[in-house]
């Protein structure tokens, strides 16, 4: 299968070679010194400052967005939470959930921030700001710059999903004044699913330090103090672990700017040729991680169908009330410029047998 | 390396097969299918009557451990905890953070769990009973048809961690009166490390049904939701849940039986090998899963350390106060005859050398 979806994204080879090797003890000294250097690797490439750190989780990306809600937030914040799709509301959600106080700004679907957005919100005492940078249900990348200045405006602290973002768009956690970034494997970094990937800024891990998460497996207290020495409270993926280290190395050597160009070449390339076909692009402001499609004829649904069982392809279908209207192609991932063609053919193909 | 650890274990080449395997995108009918069969043959194999169902979380045994606290369990409970080592400290942990009132019944290192331990609590109250069967801390296997006689007897639910007992030793749901199992992946299941599974009665379904658990991403309310059309509330770990379908299917063809047979026999054998070397058992009620020795010269945990720098042999360390009088060898994953004689050959070596 030719693997378009937004997650698990299509793995190289070598990835693949370290999954088919045995899972080892990991109460060892030679482990501490890979998940050390995985640590190093992750605040490096997430551009954070001076005494930021890293923690993986075992879980989904919603393991992490729980995390950070937890965490870095307690009875005395308040929250601004960006409810544009479906990851913004499950922010929503869980901050109702840990009876976090928020504020949500609501967008419609697909819709982008703006300065206007914010100005409701200047000088309303809000503590933090919580957003999914690229809200991966919409396909919508948001402006991190205009966030990050109103954040220092305001003093807030600013906690950030980009997990579909992360690799695939510009983005340094010092530049953008970012707090706390969260990522999971199965997108950028290409990896099976199964980590959540959290890089601190000191401040940020001075606030974990000091609130109660009320969690024991979420609590990032115990994670922080076991990384110390390149251990875990509990037993970690190490299987994955063990990946993400090869695919860390495998980014030291090739640069973390020439895999977001090669994701930025293969969504450009996609997004030329698409458009020759009976389809829009359903946003106006994507992420280079993925392109959320409109087909003018058919189904969405059908069309992922269709796809998989006759042309050995997976794109991503949406959820909801979205599903019958919007497809995902994602760009993550060990994908070629040929590839797109393998897609685009199909597609064209479907255009003549009248299913488009 | 030769891998006696208790996790992660050594696994069989066609799991190791799989790992190699590109993960497939997951929201299909493809996979649902295939996780509804996980679903049955867990059911199954866990010996659950009528109406039960199982959920994998994406996690690692503590997250299974926590949701059995949160999902089971609330103000409306006190539930009696036996804390006879790491794991069942653990879980009065969990009760304290949760809020979940408690008695505690402290066994000391190494001990086991008798009738009389459970005359103090008959009729007193408490409404769930809460424990780990095999303390893999201490390797001591509790006695499950005494405690099963007992929560009969005083109308509790049964709440059992059998991580590393589940197919080591005879166990079925039904007949011991258990509303809730949980495992993990990297046990007796032999696969990466990275997934909890629980399977519940059809009384604990209905308690996790009403119970509001406070933890979106412990939720099995969403879990056995979303389980019923073969899918799961958040991205799984996709890589090992194909894993354990090839591992179940197996289990199927063999049987659970050959397998806690096999499992007995590599236990049985060591045993009976290991004491012609200066060690002692540590245990009078030990799990066919697990062995925890003594070495009578010399510091377990550089033993340990011997077996796994000049040996290519891996044990498991104790942690804690113990790390110098205990470790342990598993006996769980794809473990022969041959590899004990490895392992034993290694420790003849080593005690040749002057180093036991």
């Amino acid at each position: 299968m030719l693997n378009f979806a937004v997650g698990p994204v299509q793995m190289a080879p070598e990835i693949l070679q370290v999954g088919a090797q045995p899972v080892p003890y990991f109460r060892t000294g030679e482990f501490s010194a890979l998940m050390k250097e995985n640590e190093r690797l992750l605040v490096e490439f997430a551009g954070a400052g001076e005494g930021s750190r890293a923690v993986c989780l075992t879980g989904s990306g919603t393991a992490g967005m729980e995390a950070m809600v937890v965490n870095f937030l307690d009875a005395s914040d308040k929250v601004l939470v960006i409810d544009g799709g479906g990851f913004g509301h499950r922010f929503v959600e869980l901050c109702r959930i840990h009876r976090i106080r928020t504020e949500v700004l609501q967008l419609h679907y697909g819709e982008i921030l703006t300065e206007k957005h914010l100005e409701a919100y200047e000088g309303a005492g809000c503590t933090a700001f919580l957003v999914n940078l690229h809200e991966t249900s919409t396909g919508v990348l948001y402006d991190a710059r205009l966030i990050h200045s109103f954040c220092e405006r305001n003093g807030m602290m600013l906690l950030v999903d980009s997990i579909s973002s992360f690799l695939a768009d510009p983005f340094s956690m010092e530049e953008l004044g970012v707090d706390v970034m969260m990522t999971s494997s199965q997108k950028t970094l290409a990896l099976p699913p199964g980590l959540a990937v959290l890089v601190l800024s000191a401040r940020a891990v001075r606030k974990a330090e000091r609130t109660d998460c009320g969690c024991m497996y979420l609590d990032l207290k115990l994670a922080l103090k076991d990384g110390e020495r390149g251990q875990t409270p509990f037993t970690p993926a190490v299987g994955i672990l063990l990946q993400l280290h090869e695919r860390l190395k495998e980014l030291e050597r090739k640069g973390v700017e020439a895999e977001t160009a090669h994701i930025r070449m293969i969504a450009e390339d996609f997004r030329r040729r698409i458009v020759k076909l009976p389809f829009t692009l359903a946003s106006t402001s994507m992420s280079n991680a993925a392109t959320p499609v409109h087909p003018l004829h058919g189904s969405a649904k059908r069309i992922f169908e269709i796809l998989k069982d006759e042309y050995e392809i997976w794109v991503c279908p949406n959820g909801g009330d979205l599903a019958d209207e919007i497809f995902r192609v994602g760009h993550m991932g060990n994908l070629t410029i040929e590839d797109n063609t393998a897609l685009l053919k199909a597609l064209a193909d479907m255009e003549r047998r009248g299913l488009l």
